[in-house]
């Protein structure tokens, strides 16, 4: 294992163990068709930030695949605070992984009473102090291949990986995934542009993208702050024509793109809303964290 | 666990164990990135079908993954033989399964000296008196919304299992996959028809469609017996006017499609091209098991 960090206290379907010991079944339905939701939520001052948000997409994702709550979302709730306590967790993240159980390999669905695997795991790391928040990020732009309900959170991320994988083998940190002319998202986050006349653009939900719960949560404090949203999907170059362009995740926050594919966003350094909108954030989500 | 043989030895990584012992760490990337390959080899007589075949198309996905072979072709029959005899597989499959390994989650890939994950295991059944090969398949069609390299065998089957699913609750065997008007293929198999005129026709391969074992042996059977062969896209309203229609893969070999979105194809039994293919294909593929 790569693992940097000490010795994490995980969590596997019910028993709380040294990472080391952590394992699932070869017949897990995640391991075996990447039948599972997951969700990450940040870890602020040892708190979650918008642990509801997450848990309301959780519920949705599970109901588009025909899976139940395996746990209450109080258990959830419990099992999230117990991994940050054990793990001593200040700022960070948790990931939980909820597949559809184990079962003999078969493409049909196993029987409704197979039992759900939920497993969780916590990672220590700057997210506000994030180096690559600082600088700014570099991204390339990919065509988007994705399956066709990136709404839904499943664990199917392979060219999402493989997408990051060629942005920084590019010599960027992220890249940016283009459908039929249009941006779609990053890798792993939401997409912004904020055009010339101060415009904050960013697609519209769908089953093209994820249903960010940090894009709910910077939409409602940006219209507070007195910026204009505009829904709609914006072409790559309307991108390079932008005066800045962000990103949203739950661990990213907002984080500016200062170059797209060797093109320099505005004068090329993190511009004043992403910059504003991520100190908003910030401070919400430490007041709001819980 | 919905397991109704015997208790099966698998292989996890070197070690043969009993399945229910068969464990693989949470942190492998083929559980949360569905990064990993597979294949499913046939076993008649005891003996494998086509193991070079699967060989050959196993180290195509891996090295377009960036992943190189964890063990040797020979290393790796030497398991596949040896799990055959210790679980007494007269009849049914081995499945195998290559992550790229073990890391503390990270979209981007581990450092390239990460050790793969493999993960086999058997299955046994009666794959030439199948049942379903002796009814003849119904079908119902599903949009197509895979990613875009159905040409690496992946395990990001989260789709073909919806679909499968989707097709036993309208009461159907399978679904076929159809994209922008034509079909791509079957839920986990090769989709052909046979025209008016005697004519065999599926799709050709690209990036659409994964390339089968089955489709390759096929072609050549087909060939030798004086049938012609058109590579090209057919529709779903071709499927319906077709005198017969078909699909294969290593384990239902060449199975007949007798009815579509329940429109009977032909007169709606078993068709003779499709009878005789199948029944060349098993004389073959017994007679060169090794």
């Amino acid at each position: 294992m790569n693992m940097t960090s000490p010795i994490r206290t995980v969590y596997v379907n019910g028993q709380y163990c040294p990472e080391s010991e952590a394992t699932v079944s070869i017949f897990d339905r995640g391991y075996l068709f990447a039948d599972a939701i997951y969700e990450v939520t940040c870890v602020l001052g040892g708190k979650l930030v918008d642990f509801d948000g997450h848990m309301a997409r959780l519920q949705r994702s599970l109901g588009e695949l025909d899976m139940g709550m395996p746990l209450t979302v109080e258990e959830l709730l419990a099992i999230h605070r117990k991994l940050v306590a054990a793990n001593n967790v200040v700022e960070g993240l948790i990931y939980m992984q909820i597949s559809r159980g184990v079962a003999d390999r078969d493409f049909n669905f196993p029987p409704e009473d197979t039992r759900p695997v939920v497993v969780m795991f916590t990672q220590s790391r700057p997210v506000i102090e994030s180096p690559l928040a600082k600088r700014g990020l570099k991204v390339i732009s990919l065509p988007d291949i994705r399956w066709g309900r990136r709404d839904i959170k499943t664990v199917q991320l392979l060219y999402p990986s493989i997408a990051k994988n060629a942005a920084y083998k590019a010599g960027a940190d992220d890249a940016w995934l283009v459908q039929d002319g249009y941006v779609t998202e990053a890798s792993s986050a939401n997409a912004y542009i904020v055009t010339s006349d101060g415009k904050i653009v960013t697609r519209k939900l769908s089953f093209d993208i994820l249903h960010g719960i940090t894009r709910a949560a910077v939409f409602t404090l940006a219209a507070e702050s007195g910026y204009i949203l505009e829904e709609r999907s914006f072409t790559l170059q309307e991108a390079f024509d932008a005066r800045e362009a962000f990103i949203t995740s739950a661990t990213s926050f907002v984080t500016s793109v200062v170059e797209i594919d060797g093109v320099a966003i505005g004068d090329g350094t993190i511009g004043p809303v992403s910059k504003r909108l991520r100190e908003i954030y910030i401070e919400r989500a430490t007041a709001a964290a819980s």
